[in-house]
């Protein structure tokens, strides 16, 4: 039997959460959240032919049964969907990004979802998610030692819908460039409409806690059509000590389309969700086998 | 309170993963067991000083109180010393490096964990280990797609005591060489004694299980420990579809010294196995972040 998906928020990821939901063997997609009834209209969803064949709705009671709901909506109305949603006993999935405000998260979920009997796994992206699954592992097989993530060049997706946010800014694109050793810089491109203050955007945008901490360049583009792009990598360096042993090096590599990897992973939690025990679990607290299709043992047998 | 952990023979990885054991912040060695009297005297530990304040002992009830074994013996014992002390409800991690039978492995030990209540971690080293958990989790980010894992070159140990196995060898390096895209070839160098054959040494090497499907060539050198080296590494590559998303790319590259990431991950796997249910686990099947010391929340902020 499929396990019963149904996809919260129809933007970016949302649509890759859908392509990876259609890829999976084991799941299906019983139909597509979203917050206004002016986006489940015929007419809108002329937009969306991809959707012809789901149910589109504003409420999940209209979904009949739903195991898993995948939030695909913003890092920062996660918190709310995730507790209504645990409460009536569906499991979510998220790829809540805000690395300060994970553990606040996780612990204000963790006892809705015992009550609903039900599993949050939160942060389940690419970073925060497997890239977190892998700086644990690596702290672990070398635990004395520095650890570099270095991101991009890339559009941070997060970073970007914070910038949009802004008043004035019609479209906007973070993009992620290495400086080298964890360090980087955000280089910011906003669209504006014609009444918007530009240094007025570029101060909001400097003073959200998205960026307060980066170096960050604002620039006004007529287009962010025109520069966008959807590829992203990243560079996870770890310097460490074995034991007594000096000289251990780890390096993981990645260069990949971003929103694709990110609804890759949600299915891939949604598939976890199903194999926990109720509570609310970032990526690091599940069991890497519990995220892959399949039977177990023939899953050992080909990848351990 | 420490968790009390045996080393159950003291070969190279043992002495590596002594080292770790010491510099594990929550962890203590309560002593080695060996399997003859014979380098249990005074005599024979005065060659290994580091081992002076530690108990050195035949049998494991000498050592008191013991929560996990080391199995630092060569994989093909490890079944039968992981039942002796899963029965004894002491739980056991090993490196057990027999890709074909680990399946077979962990369902032979599993029933005696349960039923000695204690926990078994197996195959826990580098590969099959912490590779184990990087394939699988790229695997899941792009579930259609191809891995290739290039090892060294470096020395293999598991090959290497192996090839020292056979008869008329007095010791064996087994460098393994990747020729490229997961193909290797095993280059043997065995040191003989006088009454030797070479070409039946050479023909025992490659018909063991460890070395019948790579292309393997045996050489006869004068001295192995000219040669030697503790060095080693690999570049795990994954190029797959997330979604239906082609040419994303992953790539996961280490340099180590060899033993010590052994003894490194074996003391992740006793720390974890402190933290499982009774039964027998692969590494894929325990959540990263039980490998880790420390406070969980404190290593969520950290790492995810």
């Amino acid at each position: 039997m499929k396990t019963k998906v149904a996809i919260v928020g129809y933007g970016n990821i949302g649509k890759y959460a859908l392509q990876a939901l259609e890829a999976a063997p084991d799941m299906e997609c019983v139909g597509i959240v979203r917050s206004s009834a002016d986006r489940c209209t015929p007419e809108y969803l002329a937009g969306t032919p991809e959707l012809s064949g789901y149910k589109v709705v504003t409420d999940i009671a209209g979904l009949g049964q739903v195991d898993v709901a995948i939030l695909s909506t913003p890092s920062r109305s996660v918190g709310e969907n995730a507790g209504k949603y645990l409460l009536m006993g569906i499991s979510t999935v998220d790829s809540f990004d805000i690395h300060g405000g994970i553990v606040d998260l996780r612990n204000s979920l963790n006892p809705i979802a015992c009550k609903g009997g039900a599993v949050s796994i939160i942060s389940a992206g690419w970073d925060p998610g497997t890239d977190s699954v892998i700086r644990a592992l690596v702290e672990g097989m070398a635990p004395s030692g520095t650890t570099y993530t270095n991101f991009g060049p890339g559009r941070s997706m997060g970073h970007s819908v914070a910038a949009a946010s802004k008043s004035g800014v019609v479209k906007a694109l973070s993009m992620t460039v290495p400086v080298g050793k964890g360090v980087h810089r955000r280089e910011v491109f906003v669209e504006l409409d014609g009444s918007a203050d530009f240094s007025a955007v570029e101060k909001a945008i400097k003073e959200d806690p998205y960026f307060i901490n980066d170096e960050t360049v604002v620039k006004q583009v007529p287009s962010v059509d025109e520069i966008d792009t959807h590829m992203h990598g990243v560079k996870l360096e770890r310097f460490g000590v074995s034991g007594r042993t000096e000289g251990q090096r780890m390096e993981f590599n990645m260069r990949i389309n971003n929103p694709a990897l990110t609804g890759q992973v949600l299915v891939m939690a949604a598939r976890a969700a199903m194999r926990q025990a109720p509570g609310c679990y970032t990526m690091v607290e599940v069991p890497v086998i519990d995220f892959l299709p399949g039977n177990r043992e023939e899953n050992i047998k080909k990848l351990v």
